[in-house]
């Protein structure tokens, strides 16, 4: 295993300190637990966002904390979801009396961690809702999951709901509309190759020299059917049909597109994705109204794409145009 | 070879028609010959940038095209540079009668298409200067290149002559300011693996299980030494070093800290690098005044990383901070 790595078990702190030394402007890092806030919290009344899960995203989630986002991430080891305890630390640390809302990736540990964490909080008059994120078409059930995955669609739900709360919606509108996003989103990915988990210390899974794992899961889990390599556009197009037959999406909805990196895939070559999610989008009579290309929610350096779409209606396009200011996703400010 | 493309010689086209479905509102490209324009391009008066080089080092060149950076890039095929024909024509296209400063990265066929194509423009009496990159203090002539290499340093040139051609600074300022940028700062950059070029097939180069190449080049090219694989630490160290003793970079500098992935490697382990570089800055007393940590300047999928110093007076800060809006870069707006 070759990785810019010192001890495999203290990458997680090094890389948060590291990300520190970066951001100082953008967030705040609490180590012993670990969670990451923002440098400039927000004031009394507004609702605080808190996600987190296994480390290995990154930009997801803490490359994600700051103005019109999340007010705190809790990493834990790399695949690995954080106990309860950092996750009811970070809330308590974030709420102003307006409450929280935890953004959870449909894991089973995730799920069971953070729900753990919510009971703490509400023992300390921390109010405290939840979403499950389980936006992933591949595979019903799964490696670590009961029901669908939650994958790159996350970040669109950070994005959404964050800006909600900026504004100034409450608990029940911010859940509402985190909800809402969950609900108006479908993702789905491909692999090209494995990753090297480091305590593991050896790829994720093996894949032939001519092998794609078509469905594939942020952490390496299985998809659902492995198949040969074929061009650009006839994987992307797989991934598109299952997305879209999913919801399904229909001519006249308009769309957010997220074509996301997995971590170890050129720029280039995910724009030739973009390409033909745009071509077969148009030919669908379904409009693109925002596009985002890039590497967003990773799987190390795992080479491989994911598509999401998410149907949204004015107040989701608003919200998703509003400001940010976090190390990962910036716009307007 | 597992990639997402299409056809290998079609690879530059369709990327840059998905770049440009995803990035509208801020990139016009043009085909036949291949550039991108701004979207909205500013009025009479204005200096204008043009890079380019080889495609394969995405978000550079075109993702830097915008307002506050570069007025047109100009890709090649992948790895090679473009003609002069592409680079003339786009340097007429932004001409706005104040001249155009071409920024080079140093290898012979960029240089030597650049300057036939600054000839052609002077026939044609646009004013064209020229800056060419050469921060890579790995190797002082290698494949390719007489003299040394243009590597990430050049994102920083082009943010910062074009924060100085933004505010009005005629040519004779942008000139001098993109000059003082590429003296004042230092890069080198190591790999752990290859990339593979569509239209090749095969890796670029080969590396044993536990081998490293210090001071590779952006296209793969032989570094200085390859050494054991060794601790994150200790290659950070060796490429901090190398890049300080060369200036060389001294006690009360400030410097723009750039830590730059070549495009394989996750996240995590880029701000591992950063933590280790932010503590031999500290260490020698110099100033990281700004950081910069992610993929800026790749070689396709190589896994790697390089380093970027940059010695700031209050002029280069002050344009370093100022707005910028392109595909691959955001700063408040």
């Amino acid at each position: 295993m070759k990785k810019l790595v010192n001890d495999v078990h203290s990458v997680v702190k090094e890389s948060l300190e590291g990300f520190q030394l970066a951001h100082s402007d953008v967030v705040d890092v609490h180590f012993d637990p670990d969670y990451i806030l923002r440098a400039e919290p927000k004031g009394e009344g507004k609702v605080a966002l808190v996600s987190g899960g296994g480390s290995g995203h990154e930009p997801l989630h803490g490359g994600f904390v700051g103005f019109g986002m999340l007010d705190a991430a809790v990493p834990g080891a790399v695949f690995t979801s954080p106990t309860p305890d950092p996750i009811k630390e970070a809330t308590a640390a974030v709420d102003r009396g307006a409450g929280v809302l935890h953004i959870v990736k449909n894991y089973t540990g995730d799920v069971l961690n953070f729900e753990t964490a919510a009971e703490l909080c509400e023992m300390e008059d921390i109010e405290v809702r939840s979403v499950i994120i389980n936006d992933d078409v591949a595979v019903e059930d799964s490696l670590y999951t009961a029901g669908r995955r939650g994958v790159a669609g996350t970040m669109l739900v950070e994005k959404i709901a964050g800006a909600a709360a900026e504004r100034g919606d409450n608990l029940d509108e911010v859940t509402r509309i985190a909800t809402e996003v969950n609900a108006n989103m479908r993702s789905m990915g491909l692999a090209l190759g494995p990753c090297t988990v480091p305590h593991a210390g050896v790829p994720s899974f093996e894949l032939g020299e001519t092998e794609v794992e078509m469905g594939i899961g942020i952490h390496g889990e299985p998809g659902y059917r492995r198949t040969e390599m074929r061009t650009a556009d006839e994987l992307t197009a797989e991934l598109y049909e299952k997305v879209k037959a999913d919801l399904p999406f229909e001519s006249g909805d308009r769309v957010v597109v997220l074509v996301n990196g997995m971590g170890g895939t050129p720029l280039s070559e995910l724009y030739i994705v973009n390409r033909k999610v745009q071509e077969l989008l148009e030919a669908d009579g379904i409009v693109a109204a925002r596009t985002l290309v890039g590497n967003f929610v990773t799987s190390l350096e795992m080479p491989g794409v994911s598509l999401t779409l998410l149907r949204v209606d004015d107040e989701m396009l608003e919200l998703f145009d509003a400001p940010a200011l976090t190390a990962g996703y910036r716009k307007g400010m």
